[in-house]
């Protein structure tokens, strides 16, 4: 028998991608999926998932072994958010009432606005009140379904304040049910106090914050932010193959709002992902997938800032890069946390099929954080990390639309967020 | 002083739109807006709305009245939900999936999937059975900070079936909070057994239906739907000047997929409402406005059907059409019930800015619904339906979404959704 301290049962249908990351093209959509299924973990990892009745006849529930029941509601693994700014203060809402005005994002950065504005409202906040916010947001994602998140630094752009935001993460992941990557995105804009000796800054990141945040382990990753109001593609060069130098991951903002070549940098740098890429060039996208780069599609923030262009979920699919979907939750381009909001526009908004969506939510998303051996889908061994929802199938993870629907979330074989309120309408 | 048996108290915002309505233009956006505000009611009507400091002097509270914390969230009024189709038997998700992969909404109508696979599984359920499934479909609109709600039939088509639908709705509606206006849409479309003989079809509803509606007020409104896979504008025309003739008002669903006149036609008839209006011709929204037609914007539903064409948000405001933001919540064309998504949808997809879009959820849709005398705005004398929302502003309630945020509702004075869970994130 397969002994257990926790279980799952009364699961209407189970859904998950298996086997190796990433998964590109058709095997996207290739989920396994069980009705009437039950899951089983022991010390945090799965011991079982299956038929209802298979786990009755293989599985001891050990004595004060907690037992979830699903009330025929649909179990997915917990989602992995793979690209989020949730370490920052202040909230934006007069330049989002701006913009439905007319304003562009980009206009509004050029007068001070956008990143710099929350940059100066985070640099004020102290490194504990950070960490109460980020404690906060992550508490808040967790009812949504995450469980694990990748949270950039970026709105502090000197050494002191960037290594401020990422200790503030690490203080707010401690003992905290969401496993949390962070990630140094010093290289997000040129600070305004670098405005005429650009060069500086980026020295400063290469000499001084990479080194530090390599050293100490604050973050796992490098990323760097391509775009007109932000670095050229020769500085994020310096940036990230200096990151890579240290041992760190890299990741790259890439061809946001227009095609500057920067997928076919993450692509030559050996990027871990590229994101965003609504204006990415086809020839970008192959060497993509020649490089195992993952595609980061933010189809929230693409919809929130209203661009004509939507993300380029088929086109990834058809070049065989591995689809990601995360949020962006970031105070400018998308305030909305939830990634069951990123599966909606994923899926209406960017393309995706549902099964295609879930696999980019989950498994591949866990494969961009390098984090596939352990985390991103239902299988014997890996963290048990899943969310029960409300509905009566996958499909209605998409079909809807507008509501997240989560009903319980287990994360590590425990049961963190419980059982709530949505009803489970007929 | 004035007496009261129900307050809210600790709001960070009040937001209301305020006066005679509808509003048009300009008008649209004009909301009274007062910080650190309080509310206060007695036998289920608003009997003071104002500042906190006047609220303790001008308001005594009885013994035993109920004292509601805002916790500095955001006070609107209850959303009025001009547009559904709430009572229907079965969910679509398989159609929906279809639709992602390339199939078109008309496409799925013509080989009898759409609305007419809704009219079997309505059909199959008893009127006992629609009724439950009404019944918990308004706790969920509730929750989500609906206190009125319009519910069209028309997946019955037949008298018989429709009468069946209108008294499930009847008794579903008896005692329950939120208040519900009955329309009676026979003329969704053509039955597939009156398909070689659609006026008999029409005879129908204008010699049985329509008359026993009317006589035994089961339902304020006649609706008709314009389009090529339903009725033309002639068989439209003919139905709604019954309806009219019998004392019933009338609305319709004009130019969703083209323009067929139908704007124009809601005109000439005096009709309450036009709804969808994509393809609406500007002739036809000119003539709207001098009738006082309201115009119906669904955006949800245009979004969840991936169309191109956009919710026509800024044509209705400058052609001065009261504009009204509705779901349209139905299991082919969007099967989310959510007011707070009609709202990102209105402003992000249908061009509206927040307080338009507000006093389009709110004042406007009451006066397309026959109701602006009692309901859709936080004054004195109104019905006490009010919605506290965990946000700091209204500005949020568009700029953070993805997730409704609703924390309490209060319905004809009485608190029937508790303050609940939803952390206000700072």
């Amino acid at each position: 028998m397969i002994e257990a301290d926790f279980a799952v049962v009364g699961i209407g249908e189970l859904a998950t991608p298996f086997g190796p990351a990433p998964k590109t093209g058709q095997a996207l959509s290739q989920l396994r999926v069980e009705q009437d299924a039950a899951v089983a973990a022991r010390a945090g990892a799965i011991v079982y998932v299956g038929r209802r009745t298979d786990f009755e006849r293989q599985v001891r529930l050990r004595p004060h072994a907690t037992v979830l029941d699903a009330q025929g509601g649909t179990v997915l693994p917990g989602f992995v958010d793979a690209h989020t700014h949730l370490v920052f203060a202040g909230w934006r809402e007069a330049e989002f009432d701006a913009r439905l005005g007319g304003a562009t994002y980009r206009e509004i950065a050029a007068r001070g606005g956008g990143i710099l504005s929350t940059v100066r409202a985070t640099r004020e906040a102290s490194r504990e009140a950070l960490a109460a916010l980020v404690r906060e947001r992550l508490d808040a994602i967790l009812a949504l379904g995450t469980t694990t998140v990748e949270i950039k630094s970026g709105y502090g752009l000197s050494t002191a304040e960037e290594i401020k935001l990422l200790e503030a993460v690490r203080e707010a992941a401690r003992g905290h049910p969401v496993q949390v990557v962070p990630t140094c995105l010093a290289a997000h804009t040129i600070p305004p106090e670098y405005r005429e000796r650009r060069t500086r800054y980026l020295d400063r990141i290469v000499e001084e914050i990479l080194p530090q945040v390599a050293q100490t382990g604050l973050a796992r990753y490098a990323d760097a932010f391509v775009d007109d109001q932000a670095l050229g593609l020769q500085e994020a060069r310096r940036v990230l193959e200096a990151a890579r130098d240290l041992g760190l991951g890299v990741r790259l903002h890439a061809d946001q709002f227009a095609d500057e070549g920067a997928a076919a940098l993450a692509a030559e740098l050996g990027a871990a992902s590229a994101d965003h890429l609504e204006f990415a060039s086809p020839e970008g996208l192959e060497r993509m997938a020649r490089a195992g780069t993952c595609g980061v599609l933010l189809p929230a923030a693409s919809f929130f800032l209203m661009m004509e262009r939507r993300p380029p979920g088929r086109e990834l699919v058809r070049a065989g890069v591995p689809v990601v979907l995360a949020t962006d939750f970031n105070p400018g381009s998308c305030p909305c946390e939830a990634m069951p909001a990123a599966l909606w526009f994923g899926c209406l908004w960017g393309g995706l099929r549902v099964d295609e969506a879930i696999t980019a939510a989950t498994l591949n998303a866990a494969y961009a954080l390098g984090l596939a051996e352990t985390t991103g889908s239902l299988e014997v061994g890996k963290r048990a990390d899943l969310v029960v929802h409300a509905v009566p199938n996958r499909y209605h993870l998409v079909y809807r639309f507008g509501v997240p629907r989560v009903r319980a979330v287990v994360a590590g074989g425990r049961l963190v967020v419980p059982a709530g309120d949505p009803p489970q309408l007929r």
